[in-house]
């Protein structure tokens, strides 16, 4: 499938680096939308333009994000802000591309973090496939490495999976610096965001989890009922943080030769994100805002990825993996 | 793709493990050969009987080799031992397999390391497709990760990708004991062969690594011809191996927070294989028969990726994906 339309929903660092990057992998941008304005262009739009059109405050087009999604696709790219709850918007703009047969790629973990069986459900009545690799863990292909293993013989996931918390716990052991310190250098550097929350108490991590955990035990659902049953949710998960974390509690496991990382794990029977300890030279010990994963599976045993786990660039890579995918 | 039917050729440890796994997997062996016995139905041979039966000193079944590749399946697997040069007699059965318009997965690496361009000119003219995850690294996907972020777009691989040779070096550097007694050690432990030059000469990883040079050169490739020009070969390799490393520089190593690894690197341009001093709790710095990977991507950045690099069980893992993937 070479020259795929793609209308892409969201405009910001995922959104535009997929525009920009898109041309480079033989596709078409022919819909370009942010929350109240689109570019749309059957023949390709000029998203450079689009962008800089944004960025001067002018809009991305004269079309409306409702023109975007009715115009004629082969593959939805959703990258708007994860919502949760009823995830919508995200979720209405997929189950409008199912509808139509067409294929959706996720870069919005609401749809598969809080309604992953109705996911599923629209898509069996669908010619479209829904692949969301950019949910968890940016550039890291932990998704689809799950699917070539076999989702049934993989029996937990765990890592570090959020780069913000990362790059606090790496910085307050190497410096031995308070937590508060550590975070308005991260906010300084644009790591953190102004309100931090989503990072640094778990959340984004425990939804990647949750994610992983539905992956796996789709994999042993009957049909899309059952699945119902057994997908969890971010209530269900054992949610902890790392704000305020003392930076005696990393002097304390350094002297020991450990350091804190916060670890999520997913397994087809719980969900847990929590700091613990870690090995200071071992494979989760990764620096800065690297994530790293672990895959455990029946045959081929151990395998751990790291990479970059965030940015509109290696995001965007995980999207056009997708894109590819569907050929 | 499922109920695939496999012809299996090779009943050595990766052979006999795809043979076991198959019916995990959901596909049928319908024929199973070694280099002078095979076992061969149509309703699926039974494995543990024929396999048995072969460890009994009886061979695998009545039927001779050629009746396994003259079988009708779905996808040859091409686990015989890699052979240099023309890599015979791997390539032939590649080859009537490509003629019967079937696809083939390789775990022998001799077809891709010597022939690339020649396993690529009968491709073209067949409807079956060559995939080869299991030749390089084991349990770790490696190939599979370079199609995804699009091999025109990897920049570099490099890694430690013999586990005998990394098994040494991590136990010379922990124990700080000679070359010759860790071998005799290794060949103990069934880590390394009788004649172990294969692996601690740097031969197994520069294959492996002529292999990825051949698949980034073929992103750039117009056509059959113009990848012949560009493939690369073991001749062309520069290949140190760690045969008689002084235990001493593994010591000046460590006073200086470093060790020595293995390690390959696969370029457009070249193909390096030597003994390199590594940071001592590096990337590259696993541990015994461990394999690792770092990918160089444009948009992703670096993926690292580790696990088991070799094994009958980690590698039929590779091959059993790869027939997976040609659903």
């Amino acid at each position: 499938m070479s020259d795929v339309r793609l209308a892409v929903l969201g405009a910001g660092a995922v959104g535009s680096s997929v525009a920009d990057l898109a041309g480079e992998y033989g596709h078409d941008v022919v819909a370009l939308a942010d929350s109240s304005t689109a570019a749309v262009d059957p023949d390709g739009v000029d998203t450079t333009a689009a962008l800089s059109q944004k960025a001067d405050g002018a809009g991305l087009g004269s079309a409306t994000p409702e023109d975007a999604l009715a115009t004629d696709y082969d593959v939805l790219v959703e990258a708007t802000p994860t919502t949760l709850g009823d995830a919508q918007p995200g979720f209405g703009h997929l189950a409008t591309a199912l509808e139509r047969d067409r294929h959706v790629v996720l870069a919005n973990k609401g749809p598969v973090a809080e309604r992953y069986a109705d996911v599923r459900e629209l898509e069996v009545d669908s010619a479209g496939t829904v692949l969301f690799e950019a949910t968890v863990g940016g550039a890291i292909p932990i998704l689809s490495t799950v699917s070539d293993l076999g989702a049934s013989r993989v029996d937990a996931v765990r890592g570090v999976l959020n780069g913000t918390a990362n790059f606090v716990l790496s910085r307050m052991a190497a410096e031995s610096v308070a937590y508060e310190h550590v975070l308005a250098e991260a906010q300084d550097l644009g790591v953190a965001e102004a309100d931090p929350s989503f990072d640094v108490e778990g959340t984004d991590a425990a939804l990647k989890c949750v994610i992983l955990a539905n992956r796996l035990v789709e994999a042993d659902a009957a049909d899309v009922d059952d699945l119902r049953e057994r997908t969890t949710s971010l209530e269900a998960a054992e949610v902890e943080g790392i704000r305020g974390l003392p930076a005696d509690a990393l002097e304390l496991a350094a002297e020991d030769g450990r350091t804190v990382r916060l670890v999520g794990e997913a397994t087809r029977d719980a969900v847990r994100v929590g700091p613990r300890l870690v090995p200071e030279h071992g494979t989760l010990a990764v620096s800065g805002t690297r994530n790293i994963v672990e895959i455990e599976s029946t045959h081929a045993g151990q395998l751990a990825i790291s990479g970059r786990g965030a940015g509109g660039d290696a995001t965007a890579s995980a999207v056009l993996s997708d894109v590819g995918r569907l050929s």
